[in-house]
C-alpha cells in the first residue's frame, strides 16, 4: 500500500509494482502500477492522476472552458505535462494552435514512457511545447493572444506556489483576448474553502466580472472531488452554465479517437451546482 | 489512524479517541472522534457517517424523493437508525406520519448518545419507531400506504443482504401508493457498476417505469461518492429531474432548525447528470 496524506486523513492505494522513482530538478516523480486504479503518477507524494479516474479531471478542465466559447482557436496550457489536457483539447477541430508551458521535463518524459494514453496529446501537430517557467513564458506572450487558458498546475506548494497569487492571474488576464476564458484547477470544496475564497476574490478583482466555481468527482484526489475556477475577460459575455459550443456537436472524427468517459453537456451544467455550505462559505450565493 | 478498506485501496482517518465499541446482535458498532471529520460511526468496519459530511448523504436521500412529489404525507424509512434521514424528513411540513424500521437497536441508542444532531430526528412526534426486520415489517404493512419509501441501508453484506434482491423491491412497490416514490441507497458509480446495473434492472421490472440514478459527493465513502436509485409506482407520473415540491418553498419554520448544508434545488437537478462511462456501462443512455 502507498499512503497519501491530507490533514487528519490518508488514502492508500495497493501497489503491484513501482515503475519509476527519481528526483527531477523540481520534485520527486513516482510512477507505480496499482491493483485497481491502473498506473498512478505521483509528484512530491501527491497523486496527480490514475488511469482509472484521470478522465474526469482532464475532460472537465479542458471542455468546461472550450465548450463555453464559440470556435476556440488559440489555447494555452500551464502545467499539464502529462499530456492529458492536450489530448482533450485536440478533440476541438476549431483549435489551430496550442501552447503548453510545463516546467518539469521529467514529467513529460515519464508520461510518454508510462502513460501513452495521456501523452498522445503531444502528438497533435497543433501543439507547441515550451519547457520552462509559465510566469516567464507569459511575460513574453503577446497581449490578447489566447481564446482560452487552462491552468493544470499541481497543488500550490513547491513549483506551483506563485500560481495562486494575484500577479499571476493579472498576467493570465492580459494574455487572454477580450471575452477569453480561464479555467484554473481550484482544490476541494470540502477541504479548502479558504483557499477557494481567496482565489475567487483575486479573480473577481482581476477579471472584473463574475467568477464561477465548478467541481467534479475524482476518487483519488483528497475528499474525492476537484474544483475549477472559471472566469472571462471583459468583452463578449460568456455563459459558462450553458455551453454555446456543445461537445456533442463537434466533428466526430476528432471525438472518436477515444470516447469521452466523463464529460458531456449535462455534466457541464451540473458541475456548477454547488452545495449550500459552499455557497454560504465562499459567498457565492 | 483507523483504516477502512475497499478492494485495492483504503481510507484512513486520524483517531483522537475511541468513544464506543461493542458487538450488537447484528454487527460491530464503533464510534470514534476523528481529528478532522468530527465523530464517526462505523458498522462492521465500514464508515456509515461522519459529522463533517453526513449532511450530503442525509439531505440528498431524503429530499430527492420528497421534493419530487407534491405534499408527501406518509413516509417509511428502512434502516436509518442514526436518525439523520428522519431529521431531514421533518423539514417537510406536509408529512403527517413517518414509520422507521431499523433492525439494530444499538445503532439508535449509540446515535442518541453520541450524535444528537442526527438523533434529533427521533424527537419528531410524527415518527413511529419499529425495531425489527424490514421485510417482516413490510409483510404486515397495508398495501399502498406510503407516499415515499427511503431505504437507508448499510452495504449489502450482513443484515442488509436481502435488501438488494427482487422480492424486497416487490414488497416495497406494494407498500407504495400509485405514483409513490422509492429512493434507495445505490453504491458508488466508480466502483460498483455491476451492482448498480443489477439493481436498475430489478427496479425496472418491478416498477414497470423509468428508473433514475442520482449521486452525491460524500468524501468518507469509498471513491468519495454515493448513489441513489429513484423509481415510482404506476400512477401519476413523477418528474424526478424537476422537483415539483422545491425545498426553497417549504415552510421556513421547519427549515430553519438547522440550515441545509448540502441540498438545494440546483443540486437536486445536477445529481441526475451522469458521467458518460456510467451511462454506457449501465445502459442509461
Amino acid at each position: 500500500m502507498l499512503k497519501f496524506f491530507s490533514v487528519g486523513e490518508a488514502h492508500s492505494l495497493k501497489v503491484e509494482s513501482i515503475l519509476f522513482k527519481e528526483k527531477s530538478d523540481y520534485q520527486e516523480v513516482l510512477v507505480f502500477e496499482s491493483s485497481t486504479y491502473g498506473k498512478v503518477l505521483v509528484l512530491d507524494g501527491i497523486v496527480q492522476l490514475t488511469e482509472k479516474d484521470e478522465c474526469a479531471y482532464q475532460e472537465m478542465i479542458a471542455h468546461l472552458p472550450l465548450c463555453s466559447i464559440p470556435s476556440p482557436k488559440t489555447v494555452l496550457v500551464v502545467g499539464g505535462g502529462d499530456g492529458g489536457v492536450l489530448r482533450e483539447i485536440s478533440r476541438h477541430s476549431s483549435v489551430e494552435h496550442i501552447d503548453i508551458c510545463e516546467i518539469d521535463k521529467m514529467v513529460i518524459d515519464v508520461s510518454k514512457k508510462f502513460f501513452p494514453e495521456l501523452a498522445v496529446g503531444f502528438e497533435d501537430p497543433r501543439v507547441d511545447l515550451h519547457v520552462g517557467d509559465a510566469i516567464e513564458f507569459l511575460r513574453h506572450a503577446p497581449k490578447g493572444k489566447y481564446d482560452a487558458i487552462i491552468v493544470d498546475s499541481s497543488d500550490p506548494v513547491g513549483p506551483a506556489q506563485e500560481l495562486v497569487e494575484k500577479p499571476f492571474f493579472e498576467t493570465l488576464a492580459q494574455a487572454l483576448r477580450p471575452g477569453g476564458v480561464l479555467c484554473n484547477m481550484a482544490e476541494s470544496m470540502w477541504l479548502h474553502t479558504h483557499l477557494i475564497e481567496d482565489m475567487i476574490s483575486i479573480c473577481r478583482e482581476t477579471f472584473k466580472g463574475p467568477v464561477h466555481y465548478a467541481w467534479a468527482s475524482v476518487p483519488t484526489y483528497p475528499s474525492g472531488v476537484i474544483g475549477f475556477l472559471l472566469c472571462s475577460t471583459e468583452g463578449p459575455p460568456v455563459d459558462f452554465l450553458n455551453p454555446i459550443n456543445p461537445i456533442e456537436k463537434l466533428d466526430g472524427a476528432y471525438l472518436h479517437k477515444r470516447e469521452l468517459r466523463f464529460y458531456n453537456s449535462e455534466m457541464h451544467r451540473a458541475a456548477f451546482a454547488l452545495p449550500s455550505f459552499l455557497k454560504r462559505e465562499v459567498r457565492l450565493l
